[in-house]
């Protein structure tokens, strides 16, 4: 059954889709939010006196370029910097990041640690340490105020078992399976924590730092396995498990090798970069890898994927063929999800692509320019300028969006949730 | 930018949800609207109140169970038979489905022609004669009020390009390419007209007749070729251009053969009905399919392709192989969807599987088990009883549904858009 929509929910989501618009047009004007958000003047004026009044929000008289218009000065609207803040973290194979997100989309500051294969207790208590300095560090710089916290995203590979306290069902992390992330953290921290799919958190950072929109898009996550995030008009898909974009395990070849997941061919089996490593060695041969520069051990991965690339450029033709045949793979997908989720936009990110992405790209590209879709409308491919903290970028991004969605009339008080809902609300 | 939302949207809304909740549990009470839909109970007795004024609802006393209490009656609440009622058109290959769709979900009427191979303006006329055949037949034996048909929906093979007039791009339909196939029926007609990709339609029929969800399934429709609609928590996805669900055209094999859209390897060219069918003349030569019963001409694709059926159980070694390769197939390519999308039911449906539907269930079935998907949700799969009419009356229902969500204050006129939109508004 749909659910019917009460009032203050209304009021609410209103709230949030005027902050937001101030976010992503600051120095915007109340007249221009009425206009772009489809709300009545008086609706917007009485949610910017809210926002004043609850300093998220400020105005700026003097940096309006208009000119005074019937005596009335034209005021220039921002978010406050420094009121609401959150805080993402983003476990991967080899390592784990926090950075500190600020309601104006400014990243604050960066921290990274290396996991050196720990497990997950004592990689939660790094991440703990680490959101711990950035919050400390910028209360005394004076770029967060005391309290502006509002709770830890924490990214890490899907797919994510929302049905109880979430956790891990990550096939990529060794020893992470069955593991309730968000309550490890959240024993630390004593924030609200919210647990996302790190190729779905880089799609939430990638719509955060989004001019305003409409976007949709399919954000590629390629780290130690292959994700996917979807955006449609602005929404996030999560599906109805919570683990809408997995792309990762889309079948690309049936006679293919064995996948983690039990499976037989999936992508990440077939073109993930511990995948392209052992095509490589399987061609030729452990003893000339080794001579090649591949250091072949289990945390070399992403270097030695990086250095096929250089290979394959220097003309050594077994790292062509296991770079090209994996980039067709993901070409291959991502033209199947192009035309089944119908969006406009592929964005590709994450550490396996931090050198070869621009050939992927290329690849991607000439790929998608020949399929069915393209004719009803063009796709566009380009490279995350995220970086490598694109995660946890995105994790810190959904805590302030789920913040911004909520009721700001507790606007002091942490997240109602301490979990991701697995299904966004229906509105 | 996201759009605010302003008071008169939300009663529409408010009221398209109490009508569809009513619709879909007849003699439901306002007390129990309340508890499923989330509204207070005097929004709901308001909004019942304006349907019972437009005569869409009506109330039954005497049918209540529930004894008297505080000695007020339970009034039992249904929608009121033949008020409002949409006819629905599907163009296939070879014939032209209508049917008519009451807005209790009944299926009044159905009528069907050959369209042996006329374009399309000829196949427009047969469709608008069938429509107003059934229109006419209702309205004589009392089963339709005068005026209560709200227009036409249409279902096409996709892909459909909504960037003016509606215009088909289906590549199965020679002849059809850039065709205004609403504009056409309009002249003819004088209704509203929706245009529906035909296995969007067959979700949107789907759906219709679901008893109160929320469902979030992947309708796989096999007809000329293979298509899918994809609906989540009651929401019917639609996507950038409005052609989400093309599953038809995800590559299954690179180095597959060649597909009308351009690419190679496609669903469609590889596992739909005319494919299967030619690559058993490949693998026996044609005087052997000939000799085994097949007519091999155009128009026979659909029976011949239901023999293939019956030699295959009979152990037909060669019927046995193409159909077993056409069905992997399109396992591989669900598997992908259901990861991607994450919906946990498949339905299977159309004139393809009219003969083999068993058969492909238990493939698909047996496929999502050993997928990754599973572990998070299992995925039931299914075949559809809505017959073959079943994009005729998704179409219809597309029309009821989109009047259902429009303002009922205009409740007499007919609907305010002639052309679907390609994206659902956002709420």
């Amino acid at each position: 059954m749909r659910r019917g929509t009460n009032l203050p929910w209304v009021g609410d989501y209103n709230q949030a889709v005027v902050l937001d618009g101030i976010r992503r047009s600051p120095g915007t004007s109340r007249t221009e939010l009425a206009r772009s958000t489809g709300l009545t003047l008086q609706t917007v004026s009485n949610i910017v006196r809210r926002l004043l009044e609850r300093e998220l929000v400020r105005e700026d008289v003097r940096r309006s370029a208009a000119p005074r218009t019937a005596g009335k000065p034209r005021a220039a609207l921002s978010v406050r910097p420094g009121t609401a803040v959150a805080a993402g973290v983003q476990f991967d194979r080899d390592h784990v990041v926090a950075v500190l997100l600020d309601l104006t989309g400014d990243v604050l500051d960066v921290a990274r640690a290396e996991r050196d294969g720990v497990g997950p207790a004592a990689s939660v208590r790094v991440a703990a340490s680490l959101v711990g300095t950035l919050v400390a560090a910028g209360v005394e710089r004076g770029t967060v105020e005391p309290g502006a916290v509002r709770g830890v995203g924490v990214a890490v590979p899907g797919p994510l078992d929302f049905r109880g306290p979430v956790r891990s069902s990550a096939i990529n992390l060794p020893g992470w399976r069955g593991v309730a992330v968000a309550e490890l953290l959240q024993d630390h921290l004593h924030l609200p924590v919210l647990v996302e799919n790190d190729a779905t958190a880089c799609a939430v950072g990638e719509l955060w730092r989004s001019p305003p929109g409409p976007r949709s898009f399919l954000h590629v996550y390629v780290g130690a396995g292959i994700g996917g995030g979807i955006v449609l008009r602005d929404e996030v898909l999560r599906g109805e498990s919570g683990n809408a974009g997995e792309i990762g395990h889309v079948v690309v070849d049936r006679t293919g090798p064995e996948c983690t997941c039990g499976s037989r061919g999936c992508l990440e089996a077939c073109a993930a970069p511990a995948a392209v490593v052992r095509s490589y060695v399987g061609l030729v041969g452990a003893p000339a890898a080794h001579r090649a520069g591949l250091a072949l051990t289990e945390s070399s991965v992403l270097p030695d994927h990086d250095l096929l690339d250089g290979l394959a450029a220097a003309g050594d033709a077994a790292a062509t063929a296991v770079l090209r045949r994996a980039d067709e793979d993901l070409a291959d997908v991502l033209i199947g999800v192009v035309n089944v989720v119908d969006v406009g936009e592929v964005v590709l990110g994450g550490p396996g692509l931090r050198r070869g992405g621009p050939r992927v790209r290329a690849v991607v590209h000439r790929r998608l320019k020949a399929a069915m879709s393209h004719e009803l409308h063009g796709v566009e491919v380009r490279l995350s300028d995220s970086g490598e903290h694109a995660g946890a970028l995105g994790a810190a991004g959904g805590v302030l969006h789920e913040a911004l969605s909520s009721s700001w009339s507790t606007a002091r008080t942490p997240l109602r949730a301490t979990v991701i809902s697995p299904v966004a609300p229906v509105h």
